[in-house]
């Protein structure tokens, strides 16, 4: 498959790597055309990696993954263009963080709506799907580095871009039942929040190499 | 220990339960004397439950619980007076949830505060321990029920009061090691904001008999 990946940061990076590991064809997207880290990436990655604009890496894929900053997110999708998304799944692995008061972030968006849904209501012909934000990149790409069943959230409004997406997720190693199909796009309100915790974990746990598991009664 | 139990809804009268089972004496309270659910729970109970108004309850306790719904907690605990809460533990086990729109719920108050902050800004002679306050009322006292390892949190400013709630929760049944110390109050607004996520996985896993566990690496 054609995926472009928007973001030439850590978390895309790692996912574009990680799709081309999985046998897809990446296009790593960002503002310039002769970005360093784009270039550098696509050298490295050789075979199936490729790098240009948002908008050269979107309009030739199928599939979208928007791993810019949340604050950041608007504005690299309308320099991709609504005709480069139109039709497409859009994966919106991004979280509205605002770091303008330091460490701990708080959410430029939350509660009451998410990220997520401003995309949608922006690019109503893209089906957009909350995705992976619940995690640090290392493990969204590679869930068999933590020892035990671990979960991972969908969020959308469009059932066959859930599926899409859910096919992607296995490919990384997330066993089918690990895949927690939340409902509507709405319900990346509760991914997104959750972010306010996540970070505090990331202090008591030392790290950002874990994940959290549903824990259910016995039997 | 005398413990007043602050709520005579599904989740105080539980608490209270679990308290009186482990050997304290409890006091439910209500916003009347001879309120018909603490009534009968003292009566129900035996020996080390009692009832009373919210001010009887927390004058002559060491360590109240706040079950109340978060809506009402800042007049209940006005109710029960300054006086009586002074240099006492209080557990706010509350959540600011605003059912004004239906299920699933937004946050009155998230992100940039949180309900245990406002109680400690009001009562600043009193300890508040968040704690609990992100799962169902069956997992909070008897955490064993679940099949495996899961994690409850404490936010608060004062070290001996996270001591005296990290002691409750173990005779509760809560293993040390899952008993996790986010930090000060102001972590708070992590496990408040999580009620965003716990609502939509309350319609995922289709019960509220569930718990998240911390999945970290192996070895």
């Amino acid at each position: 498959m054609k995926i472009a990946v928007l973001g030439t940061g850590e978390v895309g990076r790692r996912i574009a790597t990680r799709l081309v590991e999985v046998g897809h064809e990446v296009s790593l997207g960002s503002r310039t055309a002769d970005n360093a880290a784009a270039t550098q990436w696509a050298e490295e990655t050789g075979d199936g990696a490729s790098h240009g604009t948002f908008r050269d890496a979107a309009e030739g894929a199928a599939v979208v993954f928007n791993c810019t900053k949340g604050e950041h997110t608007m504005a690299v999708l309308e320099a991709a263009g609504a005709a480069s998304l139109d039709g497409k799944v859009l994966i919106d692995v991004a979280n509205p963080l605002d770091f303008s008061n330091g460490f701990p972030p708080s959410l430029t968006v939350s509660n009451t709506d998410s990220l997520a849904e401003r995309i949608q209501r922006a690019y109503p012909n893209t089906k957009v799907v909350k995705a992976l934000n619940t995690m640090s990149n290392p493990v969204m790409v590679n869930p068999r580095m933590l020892a035990g069943t671990h979960h991972t959230f969908l969020s959308g409004d469009h059932e066959d871009a859930k599926s899409t997406v859910r096919g992607l997720l296995e490919s990384f190693g997330w066993a089918s039942e690990e895949i927690v199909d939340l409902g509507g796009l709405a319900t990346a309100r509760g991914t997104e929040a959750f972010l306010l915790l996540w970070v505090r974990l990331y202090g008591a746990v030392g790290t950002g190499e874990f994940n959290i598991g549903i824990v259910k009664k016995a039997g």
